[in-house]
């Protein structure tokens, strides 16, 4: 964390200065609306409070915060973007670590009995430095409720406001005109842009016509979190448990040593039929958990929340109102766009992913850095990893239900290699998007092989050169709106004025053409709009800080005063040179986006390259 | 985290219920008063107030929490100790790292400027798994106020209120009566017991004709946090700057990246002088550093502390009022009773740790599980530390000021030798308290060698056995004021009833000399009082969970939950049998005071020996 450097202020630093217009805002006039405080919106939310120059508001047609959640599975990446945000450390110690994950199926000796068939380390060595965790939905509300409060715009929920309709007058300055029912009364707020993460029947989705498309679900599902006392050894194993006959369950341990959720396979529906119709109570979704667990005992103490559900499988063509003859000012993200199966624990994941991305980038329109059809961005890559989760998550559930009653196909061995082969997706690193005005190239660039092209930029430990701090890379990255250029040095000696890194570092600093003259404001500090960051390969000890390049150790504040938080040198234990293949003999430069997605792979003696890039994102 | 145990509840898990009293509490006559709300003060509070029955009240004449530090440095050990209390991470987040201190002296070839003599790392590896750290001892505060307020106890601090004067009845049932000033009217307490955390000009202490002695100080320093622009390159490290003529310096970075602290040495005093008498200013502060940098440039953007004083190393003989006829009533902590200069950074450490050490005693005792004369210990161990600390202090400060001058005896290396030789001792890890009724043994048993008896228990990773999590086990040490007992199982299967373990724990469950059942009250969690835990040999994937001892996966709450965070087996990478000296072939157990320390090492098949010493422990 970094602070004091405009003066020593006393308190908590994660509190920022408040915006100084914030008395004269009005609520009837608004840079951005989100409809719903679910993960979608307050991580937007969350992300848009960053600045103090955007007037957001976010509804709730709830009266307050969430208190009992739905979904709970947090993967990696999404705590990766917690680290950004500020709050992994609270996720990371209140939350259930999956570490490993079982598999139970039919005895072959006795198969009215279920036995262990397997148990799988949960996350692949090195896939994140974040763990996959399970926590209520309502924490995570919480932490980003705490962040927005904390930040420049004090950002509080106006709760009680349901959506009822918008209209959009492209001529306006504030286009979209919205009205809200609050407990009966109608109030309208004007908008450059409203988002919709209004769930799976979202409003705003309805009023931009835009629809969910997708199969019939078929099969009722029981979920329920309960403290209970059960011989099943593997209650505080996340497991996947497949009767013969008696149906499957997914056990999810919850946080606080106590509490497991159970997912149960209940009923076959008809077409068009929902689970609630059916009427299944919670008496029956605890007697077929005992079923299915048998021979273990299985008493349930307490149910603290319970649902019955169909798996469904639906997604909009788009998540924008854009049209061939004018950009979008309304958007949707979450479960407004694409809905699915709670059991491969993306749900939450991939909506907080949705606003991650839209996020930065009504930032940089609303603050004119880039223009307008950045926007059109958002759709196009979001969409396409929804679909993504969609065919995994229909493939995943059909694995699921298969029964494991040794049918050739559907051998035990066969589901937990379909488990391990896709960690990656489900720790929500596999996500990449495909080239556009935001990405240069897609995949591995031979310059850096380990960070490919349109994937989030995957962290690494190293020592920090002003003060010898171990410390992961990636968690300089944070959600501040920066767009990031990382050089990777090559063997040289980064003092030394004839390097390539020096001659970079030179042009950056001094020529005309320079991303970082050209797209930072007038009296910003020199890193407020792309943040210059480098890694040598010598050892930490044998670099004298003092004689690197001015530029990777600028000066800021009203006091001019030095970050030392720039460079970087190996982790001895853990060289990031090798093992994230970056080139030793050409080194390279990483171009990272401000929700951390890798735009960019150049050579290190080439800041032409990385001032073409930013010129085809910014506004002249 | 444990939590859920008794029901879900919503909200934040480290908000506890709340005493069921609480609403019925008179202010004027409490268990416990403490006086002052510095780090001892405070880390009592925090204490205490973890008993729902027992009623503390803490009072400061301030008008409301620190705002400003003077204290920063913050030890290994007070970082272990914070993890109890559960705000470490807060700690770790928002502080500046101690990973490596420079030494400076001058050049050789030019000694009017100086030059660096060395680089060492500041902690030894695996010291603690915690780091040396530097922050606002405001923020301290603040996490000590936030744990108050979440416990049973809703504790907040009664602010303008100064000690006056207090008197001691020892028939009455609560002996200590004290009058506080509150704006200028009489508030008066009564109080079983009083804590005078009041500083080093205690009217505690004065109340209860006790002294500090010592030597007069006779050396001036001024200390001055600073936002500045310099030359020195190692402004980011801690350094040790000693000029030939122009005196030291001692260079703390502090937190936020920016700012940094300053220890100057001044003048010297004539016997009996004041520093603040000699009139010093920040400006001869900011001057003599400039001097003293020679030949780096030194400019002072903003100061946003400074203080002058002198280095007095004084000490009370007692840290109590107990007298041959009556057991100790009122009692002294922190600089109230030992007072010492802060370069060797120890002040609000040694200070949390006398605290740390009293509050679970006075617990024991208000809650009638140990009669009182074991209060005693209080003063008996924690006058040793602050003697020791007062040596070390004396001797420390003199070699800091030794000049640099090439003299014979004083060159750089011997004093950073001295420096590495005392790393364990300021890191806070060499503290180790006599034989008593709370200790039985001193120093290393051959059965563990790396956990000396008398000393904290040394943390090291391990696997938890039930949800394979890899973790520290030292931080299932919290500061709940219960005592532990680890068994440290030989190399048998831990599931065979045959075992020397299982022989163990079903005396442990069933005898009736069983401290579990002697000192636990009827009704209580099994590990209400005593809180067992094993740790295994095996790999963790090796041992089934559930075929343990039933006494390892005890039975808790309203509704018998199991609890399944009580055995251990050895993380692959750091084997905790070898690496802490652990006797593989005859196991052992170790018993642990609430506050972390050692108390006995037994063999693995002793119960009675742990029978033993718990019984000189707890009440009948």
């Amino acid at each position: 964390m970094q602070f004091h450097l405009n003066g020593f202020r006393v308190g908590d630093p994660s509190t920022q200065p408040a915006a100084p217009d914030l008395a004269k805002r009005t609520p009837d006039q608004v840079d951005v609306l989100i409809v719903g405080c679910g993960p979608a919106g307050l991580t937007l939310a969350a992300q848009l409070a960053q600045f103090p120059d955007i007037h957001t508001m976010i509804v709730d047609q709830k009266s307050g915060p969430l208190e009992v959640g739905q979904a709970d599975g947090v993967a990696c990446r999404s705590i990766e973007m917690f680290e950004a945000f500020g709050f992994s450390e609270k996720v990371l110690k209140e939350s259930y670590w999956v570490n490993e994950t079982t598999f139970w199926g039919p005895d072959p000796q006795d198969p009215g009995r279920i036995t262990r068939t397997g148990r799988i380390q949960d996350v692949a060595d090195d896939l994140s430095e974040m763990p996959h965790v399970i926590l209520n939905q309502a924490r995570i509300h919480d932490f980003y409720l705490e962040v927005m409060r904390a930040s420049p715009n004090r950002l509080e929920p106006r709760y009680e406001r349901a959506f009822v309709d918008l209209t959009v007058d492209h001529a306006a300055d504030y286009p979209v005109t919205v009205t809200l029912d609050h407990n009966g009364s109608a109030e309208v707020v004007r908008a450059k842009y409203v988002v919709g993460c209004d769930g799976a029947r979202s409003g705003v989705r309805s009023a931009i016509g835009a629809q969910l498309i997708g199969e019939a679900a078929n099969k009722a599902w029981g979920v329920m979190d309960v403290l209970v006392d059960t011989g099943f050894p593997d209650i505080r194993f996340k497991s996947v448990v497949r009767s013969a006959e008696q149906g499957n369950i997914l056990i999810i341990p919850r946080e606080g040593g106590y509490m497991v959720r159970l997912y149960v396979e209940m009923e076959t529906l008809a077409q068009g039929e929902r689970a609630r119709d059916r009427n299944i109570t919670i008496e029956e979704l605890i007697a077929a958990a005992q079923r299915i667990l048998h021979p273990y005992h299985f008493d349930v103490k307490e149910v603290a929340w319970w649902s019955v559900y169909e798996i469904g499988q639906r997604l909009c063509p788009a998540f924008d109102n854009a049209t061939e003859t004018h950009p979008a000012t309304v958007f949707i993200a979450g479960d407004a766009c694409h809905t699915h199966s709670p059991k491969a624990g993306q749900g939450m994941n991939v909506s907080m992913g949705d606003a991650f991305n839209l996020g930065w980038k009504l930032a940089m329109v609303l603050r004119g850095q880039a223009p307008a059809p950045l926007l059109a961005t958002y759709s196009a890559e979001r969409q396409g990893v929804a679909q993504e989760l969609i065919d995994f998550d229909r493939h995943w559930a059909k694995e699921f239900s298969e029964r494991g009653d040794g049918h050739a196909g559907r051998d035990p061995q066969a589901f937990q290699d379909y488990f391990k082969e896709h960690g990656r997706y489900t720790a929500g690193v596999a996500v990449r998007y495909a080239p556009s005005i935001l990405q240069s190239g897609d995949g591995a660039n031979p310059l850096a092989t380990g960070q490919p092209v349109g994937m989030r930029f995957h962290s690494a430990p190293v020592i920090r050169l002003w003060d010898g701090r171990p410390m992961q890379l990636g968690h300089c990255l944070k959600a501040d709106g920066r767009w990031r250029v990382i050089l990777f040095n090559d063997a040289a000696d980064p003092t030394a004025p004839i390097s390539r890194l020096w001659q970079t570092c030179d042009w950056l600093a001094q020529d005309p053409s320079s991303p970082l003259l050209r797209h930072t404001p007038a009296g910003a500090d020199p890193d407020a709009v792309i943040d210059l960051r480098a890694v040598f390969q010598q050892p930490h000890r044998s670099i004298a800080a003092e004689a690197t390049h001015p530029l990777l150790t600028p000066r800021k504040g009203r006091h001019g005063l030095a970050d030392t938080e720039k460079m970087f040198c190996p982790d001895p234990g853990f060289d990031i040179f090798d093992r994230r293949g970056l080139d030793r003999q050409s080194g390279c430069a990483i171009l990272l986006r401000p929700d951390q997605y890798v735009a960019a792979v150049t050579p290190l003696d080439a800041p032409e390259a990385i001032a073409a890039f930013f010129k085809g994102v910014f506004a002249p």
